[in-house]
């Protein structure tokens, strides 16, 4: 229970850390924080949870990973179905207080701001297609995979997992806001898209479909590149 | 007397730095931080003081944090209030010296400038409302000092705790410089607004109370999290 | 073959971050990354697979690394061709997958785009002279080795490499993306260049005789300066 | 002999980094890195040296951190003049091969570009006058040599002081390049100050004096705080 506590307020600041970040501070005129403000949001979520709570947890704060996780050997089976209820719930709750503190502002319209949400096609913030949508999330959670397996491997030096695991989630944001809004978490995306609903929802599939794909695609490299049994 | 000598430098330097930035060179056209830059100077303040100064008082550098940790029975009550005042003399001390060098420059006005103060309302720098205001700066402290109280537990991995707390900081302020200008921290606040007078002063209230309840809500949700008596 | 693998999956993540951050994020109007961005990506592509992998295969993902490095003794003669190879197929193979997310907006091309290929004379971002590159890539590439050789020293302190690895990488490229668009790596400059053809392959003779010749600088000077037997 | 050759190639860096990114990228059109990359990459000198020569010479890379340690009893008096030595060489060695550079683009003037000399008044990027200028460099060297020699006393975490004081002039640049181009450190401001010849000369001794006379202070400060005799 402690664990799914944990994995729950983590996904929260991750959502509200991360699109909070986009939402509120992005688009500010002159002193913005643009993309690349965003992209080190959503990194310095994930490396101050995991050293708050990495001990409670292992901090997954995504559903991909903990699929992946599990898939490389990393984690039991039984535990797989509650993490996954934890981080979605944290995730949801976020995009509530989100909105909360959003709808604050004079003239704030949850569907005209976006909201954060992932989407391709026509709701990429780019305009790119479902074919590179969905190249770029396996590509890039298949990568976030590896380095998770890696940096937390026992051969790797101690303490620093939590700064190389946060600031991959910040260079996969710097490569894939643009494609995406970058999802690379179900859950993430799940706790903002509920709130927009219609397309936001009708589009949410891809966004658990490609990072589990990518995850688990990652979890097998790495244990074939680390010379590890299956 | 060493460790409050050590918080007033301390908080002076989270004053001047943080504030410093914002107010000298967040604005300047073209080559200008933004919000980006100054959220990387509030959290590097902390950064660099925890490494320095953590071993001499713990490196607080903030009421709500000394509160809260005393409330998660980490600190001594009978220090809670030296601690305080040794905070908010080191942040108007730091208040006064950037006073000092902003007004080296022809045509500086303390109160057109804003002067980095916190507000609500008309004074929030993207006018959010008080409600906004206020559970977006009692969510931002409860999370902080869930990062504080997880990343100090001796569980956690040895001599990161300053880059999770401070890059936490910066975290903070990606997400909420457009809700209140970012407090989480009344001695912050009240560095800077003394200066300013007026309606700073009188808004001050909210950043000495949102932050304390946030820093208690933390400091007792981290121990419950973590499984341990309260 | 383990080593092989991971150089190959390790420059694939630097060409696919690096320049994937370029082509994608860097220009998009008002919120884009900049050269800022880039650099941090360039630098964190390195400090996340070097926590991952860098107890599998020493993590170089950079021909005048592994030059370097043998040069300066700390690398072993017969491995040197083949964890080139690896590098050069990895960063070839993320140039295909990038070309592939790039090509889903419409109206790429891939040569107006300049798909962060790296350039001299009238190619270089800011239209330096081929003297000018010449001298930044020798220069900045034996920097880099005296920052790879020192921070792996065994009197440096542990684990800590990659962050001092990945963090040069991304002043490198604060410092030299105007002139060059920064290689200081052959295979990052060739993953890219052989999409765009023509003058881009012709100019790649430079990024690989430049930063050879600075790496091989490098490891020479470090070697004096730490007072070791060449 | 070896600590000299690290500590004049150390100070090259640090000049030829810092300097160099702020004027070969700072101002590019749209995708400049302005002055928080110019902050950021100061920084990133310092943590990449101090990894990487920090053993062999302590790093210290600027005269007035050598004078501030001597006088704090971190240094021995017989090196400090051949330090200082050392390191205003490779300062100016930096700024050569940086003139070498920027003359490779048509149109470079030394004196137009300011050449990222440091001044006050009318030479002062934001036009601060002679006073602001002296108690900005005076109190953020005095809070530098506080973070240096915090972060490195024997009670603060191991390693990771390369970190913070290297974070500590990133912030310094944060808060001060409008006030004064910021120097905090003669060698530095010299480097680049020969180049331009004329007003950056005669402007220089205030960027001798006043980052001494705060290291001093700042050493001072620290052994009282940390209750160490003097």
């Amino acid at each position: 229970m402690n664990k799914l506590l944990a994995e729950g307020f983590g996904t929260f600041w991750l959502v509200l850390g991360g699109c909070g970040a986009a939402v509120l501070a992005a688009g500010v005129p002159e002193l913005g924080i643009g993309f690349l403000g965003v992209a080190l949001a959503f990194g310095l979520t994930v490396i101050t949870m995991a050293y708050a709570i990495g001990h409670i947890s292992g901090c997954h704060l995504n559903p991909a990973i903990t699929i992946g996780l599990w898939v490389g050997g990393r984690f039991e089976a039984r535990e797989v179905l509650p993490y996954i209820i934890a981080q979605v719930i944290g995730a949801i709750a976020a995009g509530g207080v989100l909105y909360l503190i959003a709808s604050g502002q004079a003239g704030f319209d949850v569907g005209a701001s976006g909201f954060a949400t992932n989407g391709y096609a026509e709701h990429s913030p780019g305009q790119y297609s479902l074919i590179a949508a969905l190249v770029c999330e396996i590509v890039m959670t298949m990568m976030f995979l590896i380095v998770i397996m890696g940096s937390t491997d026992s051969r790797a030096p101690q303490g620093f997992a939590p700064l190389a695991i946060g600031l991959c989630l910040t260079l996969i944001h710097l490569i894939s806001i643009p494609v995406t809004n970058t999802s690379v978490n179900p859950a993430r995306s799940t706790g903002v898209a509920v709130y927009v609903g219609d397309w936001a929802v009708s589009q949410l599939w891809l966004f658990w479909v490609a990072p589990i794909v990518g995850a688990i695609l990652g979890a097998i490299i790495y244990n074939v590149m680390a010379g590890k049994e299956q």
